[in-house]
């Protein structure tokens, strides 16, 4: 960590924010965090990585899916395959999410867990994201930087990501320095299956529970991590909750909302997702009330993207 | 890691096993195991602490049923408390361990995730194991040893217990220098619950999943973990499949059995669990036919648990 911590994120109230909470959070007096607290939890879709044109692993997704009808006819026929192979990404995905990734559970089920892995590592290391960029280029540089420092400084990081936990883990050691174990997503039911003395797990057709957006991320934190991390970064009502748990800690942990307000380098969009809270206020607002540390992409960062593949 | 390596273990097969591989792993030939790769898991009863004269769980649940049972009269009329109050904790467990895992749900359901770990912590540390010992002296020093020698060449190890996974989060990392996101266990259902922006976890009185014993413990490392870990030590019949899950593992994992066979230290018992294998083969002789190292209490071990509280 030598020269000046988070060296892409412009002087003003957020960087300030951060650096003067692990201050307190690492030095002997009042805010001090034991060693053993120190966990973070990030979001990953629009908080770590873009979500812009679409979310990463839909194009994965979309990528398996047109090979795997090429030799599957009775999933060719699905109309859901076919606004793919006709219309594209877009068509097939005003079917929903759900249907889509519906299709590829039940043309990966009987996969090995490990094979899996391979796979989506695979595409993720030989694909081109639609801008044109490698994948690893598609992470945000100041979030790089943020987990070094929290690293630097004794903290653990968690992404909890409403996408696969599988896909994401496939790529999390290189790309984040966050190893699988300290991922946590929306799951797949997987199945041990043994044949003379080999035991090996296999994919089923089915999600592992709901998905891992909303309230779900903050009881998944909990199951998976025990304890209630003490800074929470995010950027879309499925992170509320989330942000929620952070925040009634004793003390109340730093709360992070990335806002997506940049068109030039970027994108601009709301802080609105799929999943909507019942009560309807958007996160953006909830952050402002309750003083949580809002991040403007356009006017905190001063570079977006890493400069070349990381 | 001054001194001499393992120091409560005698010359012999499973230490200079365990200590040849680990020169493997962390040397630059043949198996070597890269840093994002050096996982262990460990089963805790009966391999990190004592489960004689019965799961220190057990004891834990029996002293919290007799409290609530005092205060609340509904409860102190179900049979089994009964069987409790009047026979003891053997006269209620002769009812099933489920009967008594269902009557502490339902007396700790609405208690919050929080509250409840401040409560085990609390117990674990003020109270006394049957032998008269306190709880954190009924670990086994050489495993305590194995962890630390572990750490020392970068993996990281986790607790796969079929106990309940908040009762040992809540001690493993005084106890074992395991943080609680590296306990694996079975789980209670938690619901989040909000009040003017506060977000509490509350316990449910139903169990989230299968008891984590058996073929779950290969799913739920896989669930938790995202990837095979390299090492795996066990003791009884609900450990078969983690161990059969590492050794199907390419190379193979390193598999440790530990043998039950000290009646001047601890106790003598066979490998057999309550789960049992559909094929009816115990897991000792499965580690014999399969190659795993058998550890035994009595020859390998010169100490068995810590000669002061830890």
């Amino acid at each position: 960590m030598a020269g000046r911590p988070l060296p892409s994120w412009r002087e003003g109230a957020a960087r300030s924010t951060i650096l003067g909470w692990l201050d307190r959070a690492t030095g002997p007096g009042p805010g001090h965090v034991p060693l053993v607290d120190r966990v973070a939890v990030f979001d990953n879709d629009g908080t770590l990585w873009t979500e812009r044109p679409t979310y990463t692993q839909a194009l994965f997704i979309a990528d398996r899916l047109r090979a795997a009808a090429a030799v599957d006819a009775g999933l060719a026929a699905d109309p859901v395959l076919q606004a793919l192979l006709t219309g594209g990404l877009g068509a097939a995905m005003a079917h929903g999410l759900d249907a889509l990734a519906g299709l590829v559970l039940k043309a990966q089920a009987g996969m090995t867990a490990d094979a899996f892995l391979a796979d989506a590592r695979s595409w993720f290391t030989t694909s081109r994201h639609p801008s044109g960029r490698p994948y690893p280029a598609t992470v945000y540089q100041p979030m790089l930087e943020l987990l070094d420092l929290l690293r630097s400084h004794d903290f653990r990081s968690f992404i909890v990501t409403g996408g696969g936990v599988e896909f994401v883990r496939a790529v999390s050691w290189p790309l984040y320095g966050i190893p699988p174990a300290d991922v946590i997503g929306t799951a797949v039911q997987l199945r041990l299956e043994r044949h003379d003395g080999r035991a090996e797990l296999v994919r089923e057709a089915a999600f592992d529970g709901p998905p891992n957006e909303g309230a779900p991320k903050a009881v998944n934190i909990h199951r998976h991590i025990g304890q209630r991390p003490v800074i929470a970064v995010g950027n879309s009502d499925g992170d509320r909750e989330m942000l929620e748990y952070v925040a009634t800690g004793e003390p109340p942990g730093l709360c992070l909302l990335l806002e997506h307000d940049d068109p030039e380098r970027e994108d601009v969009y709301g802080s609105r997702s799929v999943t909507t809270d019942p009560d309807g206020e958007p996160v953006g607002t909830v952050a402002r009330r309750s003083g949580w540390t809002v991040i403007s992409m356009r006017s905190d960062w001063t570079q977006v993207f890493p400069a070349a593949p990381s």
